[in-house]
């Protein structure tokens, strides 16, 4: 059933629900009118957080699937997307505060993401190897 | 197989195709050259359409997912979902006309969104103590 | 085990994650400071082929795998999704250079995409009415 998988998804996605409902509260704080996206650096801040994790949930979900899927190790594949959620809590956190402060999560975040993306990718070729493809 | 839950994906995808072939249009109709997001007005409400779209597709998919898989009920997820993909429709017609004409469509699209990740997640966690991790 | 499919898929997402590398370089080469996404036309184009290849990843991956899943052919899939691939590196090479030259790279991986998302739709239609909903 790929429970753990299933599990680290879903946490991404709520993380990721508390960002859009973070920068939907800064547009009002801020008083950034619909349907601008800049005029105010604290609320586009808050809006590249939200952008820069949909630009890698996008990868990041199909790779933690397809490494789960062919590596047979839903452990393994579960505890690389807990790092990658950790990563961007910390990203999440440290950009709010500052735009400079947010490497460390970044980074993080982006080394597991790496990991699933080429991991993935080595295991299936491997299957494409070994089974034919 | 999915049937139900395949064709409501499949509908929201036709949906998001027909707001980024709008956008497409209005960046031509209202003259605001690539690589362009802003200028005008009625352009970036549009552009906007298929940008908060795409922020809860990613969402959306995988949540109708796993709440279709670990529920076991197809007919629900579907249901779910074709209320999501109705209230996309709403949010598309309202913001077209003006920005604040977007809250019910966005309102009762993202409750579809909360019931199915917040559900999904039940449906995790119970698999998960019933059956062990 | 849809080897075929899952490495088009990866192929799909290292280059989307090419993309992204390069809009990291662009911002620092053309000295667009975080937050802001303008200020600068080449790293605006830069910035725009991946967040359109993003705007069409969320639609390509899965109209691929419903494609897959239910037209049972796992080759025909595959195929069209290398079309893709190949349309969305032309697009990005092309999009590089000039804003003029995005053309035939998005209408190639574009057609692709109708194909799997109008296909992908025909396929589940189809198993609903000869198999019931």
């Amino acid at each position: 059933m790929h429970i753990l998988v299933a599990l680290v998804t879903m946490l991404a996605l709520l993380l990721y629900m508390v960002m859009v409902i973070q920068t939907g509260g800064a547009r009002q704080r801020y008083k950034v009118e619909a349907p601008a996206t800049t005029g105010n650096l604290d609320f586009e801040r808050q809006f590249r957080i939200q952008a820069n994790t949909l630009e890698n949930l996008i990868v990041f979900i199909p790779a933690l699937w397809i490494f789960a899927l062919f590596s047979a190790n839903d452990h393994l594949a579960a505890g690389i997307g807990l790092v990658w959620v950790i990563g961007r809590v910390m990203y999440m956190l440290g950009y709010a505060r500052a735009a400079q402060a947010r490497g460390p999560g970044f980074a993080l975040a982006g080394l597991a993401q790496v990991v699933l993306v080429l991991g993935g990718l080595g295991f299936v070729v491997w299957r494409g190897v070994t089974m034919g493809f």
